[in-house]
């Protein structure tokens, strides 16, 4: 486990094995089952999660009732309600478990601890935060800007293993399309 | 010039007079007239632009044809094509001034540098892109989770300074409503 988080950290900034003692000592290690909630709705986010195995989506309520995804996120990803988190207001979406999933649970005030210790740190967490950024461009992209079966294209051509683990249903919502159209699609 | 900066940076991190000065000492200034580009889609992006005053627009041209806004920025916002810097990829979209703009350009290589000897740099830009992805992902939430309505009063509430001075076409692109329809809810 320690190994996964070296080897992830170490993609983008090298860290001593000193340092990546130090760190990982203070994350928390937590199992979810399938449903099980991260995060939810109306909760202060404090942490931000590195996935060591399984897969998660964040979804809101929309003022229909309806669920919303915005979000998967698999193995070696870091998910979290970035506003929730930074600005210490309630979430305004949560944060379930669609697999069994494993995160490192990053606490706010030890991670600012952290920086002090490792300022380098604050490099990786820049590169990480830009990382999300693109993504969720590209997610916009592909949500906002396109017809359906372009949607479904670059959703299949960006995010493949997304593809394959995430149930249908789920995909047709965040494509916001629906299941039956999405059946259409694939068999094309 | 150098206080506007000065001021900016020190609201996320505290940095001492002779780090400011040679942070300022690498940033290049620039000014652009009403129209001109920043960024032309399809160019490398390869600086982060801090606009000192003015207003600019960030779009690209959908495969109908039409022009597509995905953001504004004015005085103490920054503004790139994250993947294209990030990537170094040609854009997709374009930086184009709406007002007389004045900015400051910090080049992708002297950043580089500057994270090198000015470690803390790391932490205002981490801080920084966060901001940029908090911005992102509440455009998000007008934009594509409301109503034509509520995306209007969204827009007001979170972004009360661009609405007095980007033309209302332009809002009314950004919001994917008709101009019509805009009138019709300023009206209201």
């Amino acid at each position: 486990m320690k190994e996964q988080i070296k080897k992830h950290f170490s993609r983008y900034v090298a860290f001593s094995d000193l340092e990546i003692d130090e760190i990982y000592s203070k994350l928390t290690h937590k199992t979810f089952e399938k449903k099980e909630f991260l995060l939810k709705e109306g909760e202060i986010c404090k942490s931000n999660y590195f996935l060591l195995y399984g897969l998660v989506r964040s979804f809101y309520i929309d003022n229909k009732g309806n669920e919303k995804i915005t979000q998967f996120a698999l193995e070696n990803w870091w998910v979290t309600n970035m506003e929730s988190y930074i600005k210490n207001i309630p979430s305004y979406s949560s944060i379930q478990a669609i697999e069994k999933t494993t995160v490192l649970i990053v606490d706010k005030l030890e991670l600012e601890k952290l920086f002090k210790s490792i300022p380098k740190l604050e490099r990786f967490f820049r590169i990480i935060t830009e990382n999300m950024l693109i993504a969720i461009l590209r997610r916009n992209d592909i949500y906002l800007l396109m017809r359906s079966k372009d949607r479904y294209d670059g959703f299949m051509k960006h995010f493949p293993l997304f593809a394959q683990r995430v149930p249908q249903y789920m995909i047709a919502s965040y494509l916001e399309i629906t299941p039956e159209y999405l059946s259409e699609l694939r068999r094309k």
